[in-house]
């Protein structure tokens, strides 16, 4: 295998499974070329009933063959049931070499990892979270994994280097001519956008819903001009799991600390006072308590946030019932508060990767996000971020919107010097899921590095009280209290390609010796 | 030139201007096939600043070189200026030979006649109404005009039949990233999802607005990520003319008969007792007083219409807002009261050719639609349908939404015996617009003919006691009293091609010899 170096170092294959690889040029270096993919041109007379009894009926119509690639959205998240329904009911037929094209997997989708052994299933573009990712990195799947961010899936699938053959949409209400959203129903999970790409140029899309509603269903989030076939089942999945009932603000005070001084960055950066401040966080703990603290000093200050993206959640909604932010950009809804907001606040508006995300294309709402605040599992000296293997070596984390919304002026790390007994900031990254050039700022409860490329963060920092150090140091006391990681022992082969969010590869996983 | 039959039996070329034509081959014949355009792939690092100051820089930025195609859309109505203006500086820079792609134009747009007899505009795809179609009828284009119908150039321009070089989008609202919306600013106009596929498909896209406002627009009709340049104007237009303050109810005696027949019909065919009744008319007098009666006989009844399709008006928008329809599915905004109604209240929502009328789609809203209700220019005795050219051979109306709202399961169209001195049920329309197979019924005031090939219909109305008669019938009425019309004399030539909306040439409309 001819490997080549890409710009940050990194040995990439020329190319793998007879497929050429673009090696990283650097974040901003592609500016686009050539035509998306376009998809078959159907005609309307003959979509004159699109209900079909079974999912086995679904499966005959759209003549599912060896090799094909189907794909999901995961907005069921930990709840869904149509993956494994869906993958199982292949198998049953014989099926063998699919390509699994999932935008993220969770626990529940372990039984996958049967039908990667079986060899139903050769290899999976999109995400892994948990057992499938362990799966791989223990060289079980027979192609190369690729992972790409939520951007970075519609951009592939947008531009026709993941062509999708048939798409299964799990639509928590749907009308006779396909029209989905998310909104309402049994298995309601409010935002659905990351199905859009899907639907759009899959070449067959099959709606699955346990809600059927009269037309229109309205909003069309998918557009029933796009799907060919609509399957009722009893249920998609287990609503207590689709969106979970509470989201929960951490209680250790470490992490409480780390919220703390990113919401007095943002705020000593001097952002607030700025027209069309905005912000994003996720729904972990710091991300949740750093809304908290973003809530608070725009009710002192009397200011309003002009948007917030989502994942939304309890937090933010609140945020935005009080008028402390102006709208919600929602990308995914993490609890049932964001689900229910979604469906009466005409202030909470849901987004897809092609509006957010997507770096090919003529804008993006991520560029438009002022201070954005990201969780990692390791950052090196060189502000390097990885977010998918832990620093044994396993694949264990999909890159969801990471890559993406590292666009947002200020990005943001916040993470404890340590996890476990494991440093999180170390000399170089197990693996790099995004460059450094992208990320402006870590912050630890030791205190905060920024990115030495940012000058002009530094010099609006030059009064504050915060305690910014070079990240060296901040790496010197982690390794200084927990001694360096131990460096896993890998083989030869490479399980999983981590592409960058304009295509190119940022960095490869390897198969772990075990 | 080689001549073929259509399956109408009218004369089409083979080819024009170097393009093959299909010919006609019935109403449903056609299965789709082949692959959508592919429109180029550009990256988001090459759009952070978008505002351009002027429409000059817009067009020195965009590259436009003599013989490419240029698109608008038709929303601003009678009151645009956009188009004149942008024509006015394209000819100033010296450009000839372009394609105007105009959703429509209106008398406003007569000044573009200057500029298709200097050369600049070498023809016409899209819609012609009033001047430009006289100027066309008198043989003043260079090259064969394509008159499309709304959902017929939708599927033009998604199948690369209609290739747009730049897309200039008139915005009443727009963002700096160049979301776009109708709702609001001096030149509201409403629904504006005429741009839909422009944006989606042209190369470049300029939108050009009156009414910055703050980033995000919602709801974003156009999408920022399809836009290139935005550039701000004083006016786009002529907010008196853009919608009109009031839309009126016909006073004449013989149309209020007509309309009242026409509900009477779809109250006699038993449709409105059904589930998911819907219905759709336009906004001229008879449609508007069909409206009046629907409400009537559904507040009657205490029924609700599942949806109607607009054109909304303010007859429409109280229907809505007396709970006697459940939805109104919006097309485009007649008067100052549809706007509003759009802006206000979540029932009335804004369509867009492909959710409504595309035919190369996996299904659309036209077909969902029970009752619709159209005027028209001629209707000959196999009930093929002209709304394009007078009995005199002047071509001076664009198709609208004809050719697809006719895909409704009962088609009416609503005429007179006459207009004027003319007669309105002819031997043999002077164009086809529509093939007498989509339409269903004829009502006249004096009497309503139903199409033979619609037994079920014919059976629906065993008991009626409106008055039916052979469609013969009603045209020897109507030549009894008028004569026949002049057949207008024609040159050889042929100056616009009338597009069937799956692509194929329906009719010719020859020069006239003047």
């Amino acid at each position: 295998m001819k490997m080549v170096r890409n710009a940050l170092g990194r040995m990439i294959p020329e190319e793998i499974d007879g497929k050429k690889l673009k090696p990283f040029m650097g974040a901003h270096e592609d500016h686009g070329g050539g035509r998306k993919a376009a998809p078959p041109i159907r005609a309307v007379v003959d979509y004159e009933n699109k209900m079909l009894a079974s999912l086995d009926e679904a499966i005959e119509a759209c003549e599912i063959r060896d090799g094909m690639t189907v794909s999901f959205h995961h907005h069921l998240r930990n709840g869904d049931h149509v993956v494994n329904m869906v993958v199982d009911k292949l198998a049953e037929k014989g099926l063998k070499n699919l390509t699994l094209a999932p935008s993220a997997l969770f626990p529940i989708h372990e039984p996958l990892v049967q039908h990667v052994e079986n060899g139903v299933i050769s290899h999976i573009e999109g995400s892994m979270n948990g057992p499938v990712g362990r799966a791989c990195s223990l060289g079980k799947m027979s192609k190369t994994c690729i992972l790409r961010s939520h951007g970075g899936r519609y951009r592939a699938i947008q531009d026709g280097d993941l062509h999708v053959d048939v798409a299964f949409i799990a639509a928590p209400a749907a009308d006779s001519l396909g029209n989905c959203n998310g909104y309402g129903g049994p298995s309601a999970c409010g935002v659905m956008g990351y199905a859009l790409a899907d639907s759009l140029y899959a070449d067959k899309v099959v709606v699955l819903t346990d809600n059927l509603v009269p037309f229109p269903n309205y909003p069309w989030i998918i557009r029933g001009g796009n799907v060919d076939h609509i399957v009722q089942l009893e249920k998609l999945g287990d609503p207590e799991k689709i969106v979970s009932g509470t989201t929960r603000i951490t209680r250790s005070p470490t992490r409480q600390l780390i919220a703390e001084y990113a919401a007095r960055l943002v705020n000593d950066l001097g952002l607030m006072e700025e027209p069309e401040f905005s912000f994003q966080a996720g729904a972990g703990g710091i991300s949740l308590a750093f809304l908290k603290y973003m809530g608070d000093m725009l009710r002192e200050k009397g200011l309003k946030a002009s948007f917030a993206r989502g994942g939304s959640n309890k937090f933010l909604v609140d945020l935005l019932e009080e008028g402390l932010i102006e709208y919600i950009l929602d990308g995914q809804c993490f609890d049932q508060v964001g689900v229910r907001s979604l469906g009466e606040n005409p202030r909470h508006i849901e987004t897809d990767p092609f509006t957010s995300y997507n770096y090919h294309t003529k804008g993006n709402f991520a560029t438009r996000v002022k201070a954005a605040v990201l969780g990692a599992t390791e950052i090196d000296v060189d502000f390097n971020v990885n977010v998918n293997t832990h620093s044994d070596g396993w694949l264990l984390h999909g890159i969801g919107g990471f890559a993406d919304v590292c666009d947002a002026w200020c990005t943001i790390i916040t993470a404890p010097l340590h996890r476990g007994r494991l440093a999180t900031i170390v000399d170089s990254v197990t693996t790099v899921t995004v460059p450094g050039e992208t990320i402006d700022v870590l912050v630890t409860e030791r205190g905060i590095a920024v990115n030495p490329s940012r000058t002009d963060i530094l010099e609006r920092l030059r009064d504050t009280d915060l305690p910014l150090v070079p990240i060296e140091k901040l790496r010197k006391m982690a390794v200084d209290l927990s001694g360096e990681p131990e460096k896993p022992e890998y083989e030869e082969r490479i399980v999983a390609l981590i592409e960058y969010r304009d295509g190119t590869v940022i960095d490869t996983v390897r198969q772990l010796k075990v």
